[in-house]
This record gives structure tokens, sequence and C-alpha cells, in this order.
């Protein structure tokens, strides 16, 4: 196999793309592929500053390794979950990449919050697994871009994460979270900051490619909640579908975002207010992130 | 396991449903389900007669039975499409079954109509696997329909059928084939007919147990065409969702019915017109099949 660039030996093979690449023209083919991103998506201006949640996996500090690289004013925020040695682990990778690289991390702990780490916060709540999760870093991405001065708020998701998510909200056609469904969610409110995709044309193999080559120290191990998560199983049925057919995650989302979006796009008429609570914005009188917490507190204390 | 209507030993357990039942009681509620979709989908008023497509396997002659028990009054439709043994053998299930019950059985065949067996069809036109064929059958159905007085066609696609079919369009997001998805396509012109599927709420284990339990001779060979066809692809994700989550298919077939078709229905305003070769339904001046036809008759000349 040559690299499609300049001939020589090549070092990674891209079916979906029918390419192969050597490893510094696979660097420039990824970080081109978060340019086009960035810019089909009008996800931010040059000269924005970005807060970059990072898990301390190959994702998000392979995104946060291309925007400096790129020149963005960035910190990273770290979300300390207290999922035990997973968090401790996940916590001092993220530590070193900022520090190697003099830069700003800030570190928010879910326990200060919620009042309970995540392992509690689900036994006491009886959520489904990775709900109360999700929830929790959502509310506390949006409150520290907010407290820290960030428009923007840059996550790692990639294109298999997108495809698992785009094909669980398929299989039981979520309509109300198809239309979140995006690269880029706007601000639709002053105290709602925009959230981005930057690596959604990206493979998981691609991003810990760029990772490897770029000699980022990350995480190996998933989270040990997400065991049998529904978007495990996803992922699996996505990448049979994709050894078959190549190009298969890449054309459903890819499909979806350009010809289904738009017919499932309507006009969000429910009104935005703050929460009494906490202040952030919820739909709601109380939000429920705040609702969670309560729960968490009455049944803990 | 129980019969979940007269508490006597089951005969088969309907995951999906968490249910079981009795013979008696299966065949019941397999009747009750194509008159639900009848009723539903308002596919034809009572007395309407209808234009049964039998292929020889399970399905075609399951809906057969169903709806001569129902009183309606039928004929059956066997396409011949030449597929050598696969064709005879199938052939005769149909005749037998006209027989044993003393209904009309009309016969098309594929080689008057198109000038060669479907073989012979897909050699010469190159067309990927089963497309040349679906186009025959769609234009033979509703021709032998309309010279025979019969206002609408049944066929005997079944809920894995369907699901399948719209899993391979969701997968492309085929925007154009997605709001054709529909148990019950309507007339749109005088001289294409209404097409229904009265088994779409039933799935395929279903058909056959009925087949069975109804002691119907069907053909149980598949089409030899079939291997590796896309279609049986899409059945084994499928499957292997619903074995992990019972329903899976089920969901994904009535909730794109119910919540997301809509979406994607926009008023048809292509201008429908008859093809000056043939006389039957087209949007162009010469039809699909007349433009096969005339392929075939060219490179088999």
């Amino acid at each position: 196999m040559k690299c499609r660039k300049c001939g020589g030996s090549a070092a990674l093979e891209l079916r979906r793309h029918n390419a192969a690449f050597c490893s510094p023209h696979f660097l420039e083919f990824f970080q081109k592929q978060v340019r086009e991103a960035i810019r089909h998506h009008r996800m931010f201006p040059p000269g924005t500053p970005i807060l970059v949640a990072v898990s301390g996996g190959k994702d998000s500090l392979a995104l946060w390794d291309v925007l400096l690289g790129e020149g963005y004013e960035t910190a990273g925020l770290y979300l300390d979950l207290g999922i035990s040695e997973y968090s401790v682990e996940s916590k001092a990778k993220c530590e070193a990449f900022a520090a190697a690289r003099g830069q700003k991390l800030i570190v928010e702990r879910v326990v200060d919050a919620v009042g309970a780490p995540i392992p509690v916060v689900q036994q006491v709540t009886r959520r489904p697994t990775c709900s109360g999760c999700g929830l929790s870093k959502r509310y506390l991405m949006n409150r520290a871009a907010l407290q820290h001065g960030y428009p923007v708020v840059a996550t790692g998701h990639n294109l298999d994460d997108e495809a698992a998510t785009l094909f669980g909200s398929v299989m039981h056609w979520q309509t109300d979270a198809l239309p979140r469904q995006s690269p880029a969610l706007a601000s639709t409110h002053p105290k709602l900051v925009r959230r981005v995709k930057p690596l959604y044309r990206l493979s998981e193999l691609e991003t810990a490619a760029y990772a490897f080559l770029r000699g980022i120290d990350y995480i190996v191990e998933e989270c040990p909640f997400a065991q049998g998560a529904t978007s495990i199983a996803h992922k699996e049925t996505l990448n049979r579908l994709e050894e078959t057919s190549p190009g298969s995650k890449h054309n459903f989302l890819f499909g979806f975002l350009e010809r289904a979006r738009p017919a499932f796009e309507r006009v969000e008429d429910v009104a935005l207010q703050e929460c009494t609570s906490c202040g952030q914005v919820t739909t709601g009188a109380v939000c429920a992130f705040c609702k969670m917490a309560d729960l968490v507190k009455r049944r803990t204390s």
C-alpha cells in the first residue's frame, strides 16, 4: 500500500475513503478533516476561546491536540465523576497532557455538584446506566463554560459515537432526539453555550491512530459502567455493516445530516427559562440536574 | 408455557408480545392481526375483489388462506419468472393451493412480457440482483389487476420483509423511498391499482407457523438469486437486535409508520402519465419496464 499523497509506504488504510496514508500525511488528513468540520458547520470563528471537555481518552485529547496545533486559545475541562481508579487515572492523563503543553485544566467534581459520586448517583436514582452521568456532564460543561467565559464547549465525539447514537434514536424513532443530533448545537439562550463536535468526520480507529502517532498518553480502559451499554451494542452492529460495506457508518450519519435531519427539524417552541434553584437554563421551573441532586441529597442523608 | 387465551398448553411463544398461544388461539390471533391491518390502513372495504400475488411461499399462500377465510372474493396471481426448477415447483404449489380451494389462478410469464426469463434479463441488463425482477413484478401485478378488473393487489410482505426494506432505506437515507414505505399504497392514477400488505403486522416465524398449522403446502427454498442479497443481510442484523431486545423490529417499523413517515411525506408533485409504448403509468415518456424489455430484445436478438 502506498500513501495517496506522496507515494511512500503507507502506515494506515482508510477503506471508506478508498485511500492510504503515510504517518505525516495521515496527520495532515486528520487535521484537515477537523478544519473542514469547523468550517462546514461554522462551529466557531478564528480567535474564539474554546473549552475542550476532556475525559483522558484518545478522542478528547486528540481533539485538544489538534485545536492547539491550529492555534486556538483553549482550556481543558475535566469532569471528575468519582468512579474510583478509573477517574483517578483518567484525571492524571489530562493533567499530564495539560502540564506538558502549558495549558490550563479546569476540574469540576460531580461529588461537589451533586452531593455524591456517579456510582452512588446511579444506585440511589435508579436511572438507566449512563443517564445520570450524561445529565451531569452536560450540566457541568455548560456551567463551567459560563463561569470561565468560554462561548463554546468542544467534545471529542467521533464518527462511531455519532453513528451509534443516531442508530439508537432511529431504531426507536425518537423524533425529539433526532433534530438534536448534530455536530454543532446552537446557543438558543444567553446562558446556554454552543456545543460542537469537531471529530464527527473521523472514526474511532482514526482518532486512536492520531493519538498514537502524536505520542499522546491516554487512558485505554473504558468506563467500567459502559459494559453492556446499548451504545456499545449499536457500535458492534455498525462495525459489522462497515465490515461488509466500507463507508456504511459515514453514509448513515452524513446522509442523515444532509437529507433527513431537516425533515425532523421543527421550530423549537419550548420556552427556555432559568432554573429557580440554580439559574441554569431549563424548560420547567426546576432543572433536571437540580431535581436529581435533590433526590441524591434526600436518599443519602 | 400456557396459552394466553385458554390457559391450555401453548404451541407458540411470541416474545415481542410477551404472550404464548395454543394452536387454535394462535390462528385466531393471526387472523385478528390481518383484520386489524386491513382496518387500520383502510386497505379495502368488505366486498372488494382482491388479486393476491402468490409466489408459492409461506407468506403469500398464508395471506390468500386468511382472505378466503374472511370471505373475500379473490383470485391468485402467479408471476412465472422462468427461474428453472424454482419456478416450476413454486408454480405447482400455487396451482395445487388454488385447485384444492376451487379458486382462480391467473398466470403471467415474464418471458412473454419481457422477451426473456429473469436469469437472462439479469445477464443482459446488468442491473443489481433482484432489481429487474422487482420491476417486472410490480409492472405485471398492476397490468394483470387492471386487465382482470381487480382494484387491489395484496402481497405477502411480512414484518421482517418490511423492517428489512426500511432498514436498507434508512442506512442510506433514501428520502425518495421512505415515503413509499407503507402497508397500503393509494391509487394515485386511474391506471394504478392500490397495493396493500395485510401481513405487515406478522413476523416471518408467525407466517411459517400459520402455514404449518393450516396444512398449507408451500415451497421452502428461497429464490436461488436471493443468496447474498442485502435484504437478507439486513434481516440477519435485525434478527440479532430482536434476539437481545424482543420487539425491536416491531418498534422500528411501527415507530417509523407512526412518527417518522409523515415527516418524509411530501406532496408528490410528479405528473403521472401513460407510457407511449404500453399505456401503463409512468413519470417519463416511456416506462422503465418497456425500456428494460427493449434492452433485453436488442441484446438477445
